[in-house]
């Protein structure tokens, strides 16, 4: 392509209403054009990249199985009564009247048209596993379109739903799309790790995203480099240090009169002990007014989604006042010889905790204030802690022996201290992108649209399903943000424009023959080349492969010519070098090794 | 791919709510499955057609410089409120309202997003020409859904728009994508024809559509199959036999005492010559209550869509009330001698004919009833015709002699009795379905939305554009109206969802291992097979064949395995052949030679 004839060219200004780094760049070089907040012209560039990942997508998901198909934007709201989320989705709908007043909404997903169209062709177990995929235009009435291509009003997406006889069949096949996901971003040139989503507090819904690592990305997450493990933070497991040695024999527990401040820190040299050897109780007051004691290592931190997860209700740190009206004394609160708290026992056994295996239920009516604990606190001795009265702490308090604790889980707020759970390795904290999510299920919508199999038995059962999206316009965004530089875009190779940028510099009838013969040959050997044939100056050229981001520079001067060589130089790479122009073809097939 | 696995397999019923062919066979064979009146799923093997169309379409759009991009269906209102679309094309668009209260439309053409999108890259004569492309849904609020996927609400469309400095470059390109979208039906499998459209009565628009020759199309062309050139009936012209001596003597007029009817048969008995001496007189009322004449040859009729288009206004043949009041005798009416009729030179003379150059709009004044003619009465002598007296004609009426007429003009119906126009070959009437059209915009758009640029001379002129639509869904259904039998489709091998329907019949294990070793070698040799693998009949398999309509069909059964051979058939013709198994793969690959 001669770049003279393309449709949509640099712009030197960037553009004044777009805040985000891929909208800025991806308007600049050319590869869109915003109609609207959030919807935008895709421009030969701009679709020569989404073909590319589209491609990529496709083959991806055609490897595991699915079946492509293409189902309507516009569905009768019938449809969507019938799952209730003409309701639940009302604020994102695009609604419309058709011919005879009939209602329809643009579909910003489709749960609720490939559901009714499997049911039509599922009849028995035969018909299942089932999985189909489209590459289809969304509508998605977004409050606030922001952040350029990556949340638009219209976007491009691929939705894969499955069907499934099983859980079990659903897991396998779940963790098979997984990978694919996986291979997607990898061969699109971009860092994408398996996130497990937080979920609402009430949510038991699994489902994983997937996030590229990018400089500004919206999320922080978690990561392990070495098993390439990431977490959401909200939900992040570790592998806690315990800094003390095993085996420490327990001393007696005694009362000490301190004179210190209600921080940590104060207790802990007050002691002259480190953090690790308090046993922090932090009181946090739950949605139903109760209150409850969460016990803890010292030097780590309570993680409040985890709690609220755990309790199936939102928490609060409670306040003064709170402690106060239950007598509690701020700073020396601890589960050990805790006097009568009316308040907080009312309230809080009325509880349904979430617990792990063994969780009793009965310890809520044994202390006063109900406590749970963090397993922190189960390898430590011979603790440091107040004594529920001002100014007294109690020192060698000991699990078991001094005081017990009804239910144990995972609370702590997992950080780079932390070493990861499976591999030991070292935890780090990124920034990063949400592009793409899996979801199960489950019978959500075979039960709303009444989609049933016969068993090998004969029974009738539901259909067990699971979903699948990437956001195939919201991946060309996503790459720029994960790939670029101060000077424009870095694409990967695998998803660029093109592969080679021609430059010719100067208007010499050396240079016009010289590169007009390098772009023939590149184009006989089916080397995608943008060729940037206009009459301008090197700088402006220069500026513009910088922007557009083509892998490879193919640079033809007067100046090097005279030496008879050309300049190569890989957009990714800083330095430039100089080849033979007779070995300009065969180098620049070697980049591409 | 194996049938028992394919999402959307056959159904034995014809769906009730369908009426055309193609709805009944796509959705009986498993290619499309309706959501709605004229929104429709396309299941795998319908995505897999509309995947090998689009191919083609890319193909050649890209084959003449179009450059794709793609557009978004969701338009701010305010872009169409700009050409006044908002208001001529309301009734076909879907509205909706979006965050801020805003209004938009669901776009069923582009013209008002890419015209202000060129804009922003359309500076001076060196950007131009360009063309742009893009494949899309489109909405289109159809006030009867009818035809299947014919006339959808909800359609696929390859749209392309081309940007041109003068009316000479678009006349060229505009000849060039007739070319390309020639190609695109011939490589898809079907003969198309290209026709002038007849556009509307006050339409000076130059658009040609693209009609495709089915058994049950919506229109019928007249097409001569030695040129290739097919016109629409309300415009058609064609050779006109003059089955007369040349040269013929002009005899004296003379009136004659006749006692006939009105009618031209009669006309021609009284006088006992053929139809063709006969010099007809058709007289016909304007819309501004005005009457007018016109001449022609007896045995040809009057073509009322071209008379309309001549005079710029609707015509319907006067009654025996008009001509009475203007004075006419019904059945003797000719120009010779005409006597003043008040009521039509009256309002005729008002009219501003569009006609041939040479008009004499004075002729209007110098007659009593203004008249026309058709060519066909210059080459005939010594007519017979009315005397405007009952019973009275005159006999050996000659042109020029006896009366004169002030414009001449093709006003004749052609039909399959003329000859081609342009080689003199047959013409034919055939119905066909409208695939496709071509528009020269103009400057329509450009000057609604301000696109200039500014030429060699550095003045500022008006962009000239024009636009070329395909309904890539619409082809779909168009290729199964043109090829199909009573038993189902017939697709053409280039847009075939597989080039070989592999059926394996029985259960031996035999038929197994070969089918299995067939499939397996097949899939190697990249060669597209669906391979009927269930547990069904041989009359089952063979009907479910011949209904998807697969080019070749493969047979592996245990009768023909005992003679060491397999059989193939190609949909498209009635005879198969047995093979040696031997030679199975080698024979498949002939098929497709």
């Amino acid at each position: 392509m001669r770049y003279s004839q393309l449709f949509g060219k640099t712009k030197t200004t960037t553009p004044h209403d777009e805040n985000s780094v891929n909208a800025k760049l991806l308007t600049q070089g050319g590869f869109v054009d915003k109609m609207a907040a959030g919807i935008y012209n895709y421009l030969p560039l701009g679709q020569r990249v989404l073909k590319k990942i589209l491609q990529i997508v496709r083959e991806e998901m055609d490897a595991v199985g699915g079946q492509e198909i293409a189902m309507p934007a516009l569905h009768p709201i019938e449809l969507w009564q019938q799952t209730g989320r003409d309701k639940t989705a009302d604020a994102i709908l695009y609604r419309t009247k058709g011919a005879g007043d009939k209602d329809f909404v643009f579909a910003p997903s489709h749960e609720e048209a490939v559901t009714p169209l499997a049911k039509k062709f599922i009849q028995s177990y035969k018909d299942l596993p089932l999985s189909v995929y489209q590459i289809q235009t969304k509508f998605r009435n977004e409050p606030r379109a922001k952040s350029g291509v990556l949340r638009g009003r219209e976007f491009g997406m691929k939705d894969m739903y499955s069907f499934h006889t099983d859980d079990a069949d659903l897991d396998q096949y779940y963790e098979k799309v997984k990978q694919a996901y996986l291979n997607v971003y990898d061969r699109c040139g971009v860092k994408a790790y398996v996130v497990e989503a937080s979920g609402g507090i009430f949510s038991d819904k699994i489902s994983h995203e997937f996030s590229v690592v990018t400089p500004a990305g919206e999320d922080t997450i978690l990561v392990c480099k070495k098993c390439n493990i990431a977490q959401n933070l909200e939900i992040a497991e570790g592998k806690i240090h315990n800094p003390h040695e095993k085996g420490e024999k327990e001393l007696p527990m005694k009362e000490v009169k301190v004179d210190r401040g209600p921080t940590i820190e104060e207790s802990a040299k007050a002691h002259s002990v480190p953090q690790s050897k308090i046993l922090k109780s932090v009181v946090y007051k739950l949605d139903n007014g109760g209150l409850i004691g969460v016990c803890i290592r010292g030097d780590l931190q309570v993680n409040e989604h985890k709690l609220a997860k755990y309790l199936g209700q939102e928490v609060r740190p409670a306040g003064q006042e709170d402690l106060e009206e239950a007598g509690l004394v701020a700073g020396f609160i601890s589960p050990v010889g805790l006097p009568n708290v009316e308040g907080g026992v009312k309230h809080a056994a009325e509880i349904e905790p979430k617990g792990e295996k063994g969780a009793h239920k009965d310890s809520y009516t044994k202390v006063p204030l109900p406590f749970v604990a963090d397993h922190s606190i189960r390898e430590v001795k011979n603790f440091a802690t107040g004594a529920n009265k001002k100014n007294v702490d109690l020192a060698n308090v000991n699990l078991g022996r001094d005081f017990t604790i009804g239910d144990f889980t995972d609370l702590v707020s997992v950080d780079t201290s932390f070493a990861c759970n499976k591999c030991g390795g070292k935890l780090e904290e990124v920034t990063a992108i949400e592009a793409g999510n899996i979801f199960k299920l489950g019978t959500k919508y075979s039960e709303a649209f009444d989609v049933n199999f016969t068993d090998e038995k004969g029974e009738r059962k539901p259909v067990i399903m699971g979903c699948y999206g990437i956001g195939t316009t919201r991946l060309v965004g996503t790459i720029v943000e994960a790939s670029h530089d101060e000077k424009g875009i870095i694409w990967p190779a695998s998803v660029a424009p093109y592969s080679v940028h021609l430059l010719s510099l100067g208007d010499s009838d050396d240079v016009r023959t010289e590169s007009e013969k390098i772009y023939r040959e590149l184009q006989k050997e089916n080397i995608e080349v943008l060729f940037d044939d206009r009459n301008e100056s090197a700088g402006v050229k220069f500026n513009d492969a910088d922007l557009i981001g083509i892998p490879l520079r193919v640079v033809i001067s007067e100046r090097n010519m005279k030496n008879g060589n050309a300049e190569l130089k890989l957009r990714a790479e800083k330095d430039n070098k100089l080849v033979p122009l007779s070995k300009v073809m065969s180098e620049i097939k070697k980049s591409f090794k």
